[in-house]
C-alpha cells in the first residue's frame, strides 16, 4: 500500500457544473452520485439504440461486442463514443464530459467506453479492484488523473448487483499481483483481467469508512476516481442491469508503454487516440 | 404455482409477545423483523461458545459440524438445541419459542437448528428457495405450519450477504425439480440440496412486492414462514457473517415419510424427535 501522490480534484468550482461542496466531497470520498443525470426519454433512446445494435450482424461480428454465452445476444459493446446516435452523443455530453474536465482540470479524451445489458437472473459480480491499478500496469497510464462515469439505464438496487465503493480508498494505491478471473456469464472476459488486491489491504481501507452501495433509478449516475476501490455482486433477482460506462482521461495523462511489460491492449479497451472530447 | 391452503398465522395476539399489528404484518408479508432480540452480552456468549466448540476435537469429528474447506474451522454446527450452555438455552428461549408457538397456534418442537460463522471475504450465497418445498418433499413435513428464526450474531448489511425475502411469496407454493447445488465455501452442502424454483414463477411473485433485504445489528433477528421465498448473495466484504438459525415446527405437523420417495435425511437436518420445547 502506498499513499497517493496526485491530487484527486484538479479543477475548481468555476470550471464546470459541480458545486464547491460536491467537489470537496469528491476529493474526500473519491466518488459523487449524480441523480437524474438523464431523463427517462434519454434512457429509453439509449436502450432502443442498444436493441437496434443487437440486431445488426456487423455489430455482433465485431471484436468490440461481447456476446452472452447462451442467448447469443450482445451483452457488452465497447467504443460507443465512436458510434452515431444517442450513445455517441452521450459520450460527448457536457453533463458527463464537462464534469470530467472540471475534476481533472484539463481537456479530456475517452480512454474506454461501453454499454452493458444483462437481464434478470444473470450477471456475475466483480471482485474489489481499482481501475487505475490495471490501467497503469497494463495500459501505461502514468498517473491518477482519470474518472469513470457509470450511467444507470435500469433501476439499481442494493440487491441486484449495484456498485459497491469503499469511500476514501482512492487515496491509497494497492499494487496487485497479475491474475485473471472469469468475467460475465462465465466466459473469460477478454483482455479485461482483474487484478485482485490482497484482503489485508482491503480490510484496512474498508475499516476507515466502510462500504457505500450506489443504488438509484435509471438515469442516475455516479462519477468516480480511477483509483477508487469498487466491486459488485452477482444478480439473482428478476431485475435487469444495464448501464453506460465512460472513462475520461486527462490529455495531460496520455498512455505510455504498459508498465507491466505486456503488449498494449486493444484500442477499444485502452484507447491511444488522445483527441480531446470537443 | 399453487395457492397456499394453510393459514400463515394460527394463533392470536393474546397467545404471546407478538402484537396484533405485527401478527397481521406477518400474515401479509410472511416475515417479521425482531430488532434487539438479544443483548450484546448474549451475542458475545454465543460467539464465545462457538469458539469453544471450534476448539473441541469431538465437535470437529462430529457429522453435525461442517468444516470450512481450507481453514479447517467449524463453519456450521447443527443440533445446537441439544447443546448445553448458551446455544441450547437460546433454542428454548421464550423470546424465540414463544413467538413460534404464537404464530403456529400450538406447542412447537425444533425441526432443525444450527449456528454458522464465516469470516469476511468468504461465504457463498444461496439461490432463491422456499424451505418448506424441501422439507415437504425430502423430509415429509405435511403442511406449512413451521417458522424459521435467524438471529444475527454479527452486523448484517445489504452488501455482506444479508437475507433477501420476497414479501408475500409464502402464499404461493412453487414445486421444484430435484437438483443439487454446491453449498458454502465450495464444498457440497451435505444433505442440504437446494431445489431451484423456475425464473418465471420467481419473477411473477417478485413482481407483486419486490424484494426486501433484512439487515440489522448483531442481536437482531427475523422470523419467517416456512414457505417464504428467500435467498442471499456472496460476501466479498471484510465483514464476517454469523447467525443462529432455528426452525420450529408445530407438534400438529410432525413429519411423515418423505414425499419425494427418498430415505429420510439425518436427524440433525430434519429431526424426528417431536418432543415439544418446554
Amino acid at each position: 500500500m502506498m499513499k497517493r501522490h496526485e491530487p484527486t480534484v484538479w479543477g475548481s468550482p468555476e470550471d464546470g457544473p459541480i458545486s464547491a461542496g460536491d467537489l470537496t466531497a469528491f476529493g474526500a470520498d473519491g466518488f459523487l452520485r449524480l441523480g437524474d443525470l438523464l431523463t427517462p426519454g434519454e434512457v429509453g433512446e439509449c436502450l432502443a439504440e442498444l436493441q437496434r445494435l443487437n440486431g445488426d450482424p456487423r455489430v455482433r461480428a465485431d471484436d468490440r461486442a461481447i456476446l452472452e454465452f447462451q442467448a447469443d445476444e450482445v451483452r457488452t459493446l465497447f467504443d460507443i463514443h465512436k458510434a452515431d446516435g444517442p450513445l455517441g452523443k452521450l459520450a460527448r455530453d457536457p453533463r458527463l464530459a464537462g464534469r470530467a474536465q472540471q475534476i481533472l482540470g484539463s481537456d479530456v479524451y475517452v480512454h474506454q467506453s461501453r454499454i452493458s445489458y444483462r437481464p434478470g437472473f444473470s450477471g456475475k459480480g466483480f471482485y474489489w479492484h481499482s481501475d487505475f491499478e490495471a490501467w497503469h500496469a497494463q495500459d501505461g497510464m502514468p498517473g491518477m488523473r482519470a474518472v469513470g462515469i457509470s450511467v444507470a439505464l435500469a433501476d439499481e438496487y442494493p440487491h441486484n448487483g449495484s456498485l459497491m465503493i469503499m469511500p476514501g480508498s482512492h487515496r491509497t494505491f494497492i499494487s496487485c499481483a497479475d491474475q485473471t478471473q472469469s468475467g460475465h456469464d462465465g466466459e473469460p472476459l477478454r483482455m479485461l483481467e482483474i487484478r485482485r488486491p490482497d484482503t489485508t489491504s482491503l480490510a484496512t481501507l474498508c475499516g476507515e469508512s466502510g462500504i457505500t452501495q450506489v443504488s438509484g433509478k435509471a438515469g442516475s449516475a455516479v462519477i468516480f476516481d480511477s483509483n477508487c476501490l469498487h466491486g459488485s455482486l452477482d444478480n439473482i433477482t428478476p431485475y435487469p442491469r444495464s448501464n453506460v460506462f465512460i472513462v475520461f482521461n486527462s490529455v495531460e495523462n496520455t498512455l505510455l508503454e504498459p508498465f507491466a511489460g505486456n503488449s498494449p491492449r486493444p484500442d477499444h479497451i485502452a484507447s491511444r487516440d488522445f483527441t480531446p472530447v470537443a
